[in-house]
């Protein structure tokens, strides 16, 4: 970390584009104090709860470090900010979300894999019709692409359902609780020995259309993908062109690709695709969430160490 | 227990109304042997595999134990069955479904409270309309009324969400898992603090309507009512009404009364109601489960030991 040790004095932290009570109340209770971004105080932290499009060209040469309000930072790569800022340390909000969208994929996965689209959809009372159908998570083999946040806390909602767990991440180092990880160039020979997939990776050039065509043919009739990440991670005309033949069983989106996803679009009509609109982190669970993560990271920052989710310049996450 | 310790002898066991591969094989596994109802070898056990109108009106002297394929039993009490044979132990499958049946009921839990039923009906990107009413299980407190089989399987897996389970039982002995374990018969204190329900108690004449009117009227706009065990356990008029005035967020049912839903019922058309057909136990699933249990039992009896679900004739379950 190159920012200085703690002084004694409390450390000064610009909130912008907007003054915001709930992040205010943050930053004090993990002894900060909130000054402005132009302020004769010179602000060494900035906590940012705007967009890329807003953020200022220039920083006061005070500030050593800015915390963002996203998860996935793709679009602070690609919006020019982060080259524009090679000296400041970057934050991301990796993780803060975690639990409430591993819960969203959860829900979209057991919707899925009980039938329950079909059903909901239904006046009538078909048992015939929909039992052979209801499946179970019960000793299924779900792999989750991306063992981050969302992945990891992930993992003992499926191991409580006595789900197998396969993890999918860069080096292959073995994730607490996964029954396997896998290394993601390993990702082939994943998908024929897989009954479900969760896509849970951070978005990176690397990382669009990890889940194409060659995956969604290794997978069963039965299989279930849900993707709780980003859009184009998932080969979306692959997956149409999937759920059409019912070489899948159904796909799960809080994500799309293109998003919004238009009106018109087939996905919307096909019958095993359940799209949710990016609600996984609804704006009434992210505000505190976001200033648990801005209180400590303001505290790790007053206390010299290691800040939480800092920005990877060169993994672009 | 009053049948005899084992002899070293393999237990005769009747198989009725009908031969089955995979009930054969669970009774041989576990030491036992197959005979017929009417055989020289007279049968001391009888593992039945149909419903009560089948059901011999006389069994052979020799038949000690009857072991029934249903979790709940109120037919067989209805029928008389139980009754023309009082010498005659009775065991249920109750819990042997169990974890399917618990998954059913957190699949449809959590569709409701991620408000999936609206989202799976539309087909056009509404993130500001949705977005508002996604609510989660983490924090919230989750009533399971009943804490047998189901419910003690289905604690972990809240458990694993976050959520704080407060378990109904007859006695109120503190079930293991629940942060809280309340008597039936202080159930009225229970509804005001609490955010979801499931009800999973058995069908008795003692549990009709347990959560009717006024339970429904102290929950939360946001609260939802899942039933996997019998349809009259929920007073279905009473949930039309709290369904139709938004007193509660909405209900998600595998059982209904009256079963099957007719037709034109109005739960068929309200928004918030979740109907599955009675598909939490799908037959794919019950044959392995009933045979486990089968085999769990004949191994029991041949050693004299107490039998899993033994029906008590008192509490009518």
């Amino acid at each position: 970390m190159s920012h200085t040790p703690p002084s004694g004095e409390p450390v000064a932290v610009a909130l912008a584009p907007r003054d915001d009570a709930l992040l205010r109340d943050a930053i004090e209770r993990a002894g900060g104090h909130v000054v402005g971004l132009d302020a004769e105080d010179p602000a060494v932290g900035l906590v940012w709860q705007g967009g890329p499009a807003e953020f200022p060209a220039a920083l006061p040469a005070s500030v050593r470090w800015v915390q963002l309000p996203s998860a996935g930072v793709e679009r602070w790569f690609t919006s020019g900010v982060l080259e524009r800022h090679p000296d400041v340390e970057f934050t991301s909000a990796a993780g803060a979300y975690a639990t409430t969208v591993a819960e969203h994929a959860l829900a979209l996965l057991l919707a899925g894999v009980r039938y329950l689209p079909a059903q909901i959809g239904t006046q009538t009372w078909s048992e015939e019709l929909f039992a052979p159908h209801v499946g179970t998570l019960r000793e299924s083999t779900v792999t989750i692409v991306g063992a981050g946040g969302i992945g990891r806390t992930l993992i003992p909602m499926l191991g409580a359902l006595g789900a197998h767990v396969v993890a999918v991440n860069r080096s292959g180092t073995p994730v607490p609780g996964a029954l396997e990880t896998v290394a993601v160039a390993q990702l082939g020979e994943v998908w024929a020995q897989t009954d479900h997939v969760v896509i849970a990776a951070p978005a990176t050039p690397a990382t669009r259309h990890l889940v194409g065509a060659d995956a969604l043919g290794a997978l069963k009739p039965t299989s279930w993908v849900v993707n709780v990440a980003r859009g184009d991670l998932l080969d979306t005309d692959a997956a149409v062109a999937a759920l059409t033949l019912g070489a899948i069983g159904g796909v799960g989106l809080d994500v799309t690709d293109p998003e919004p996803l238009p009106d018109g679009h087939p996905l919307w009509s096909l019958p095993n695709a359940i799209i949710t609109p990016h609600v996984a982190n609804p704006p009434q669970r992210q505000a505190g969430a976001y200033a648990d993560r801005v209180a400590a990271n303001v505290a790790r920052f007053a206390a010299g160490q290691e800040l939480i989710a800092l920005v990877d310049r060169e993994q672009g996450y």
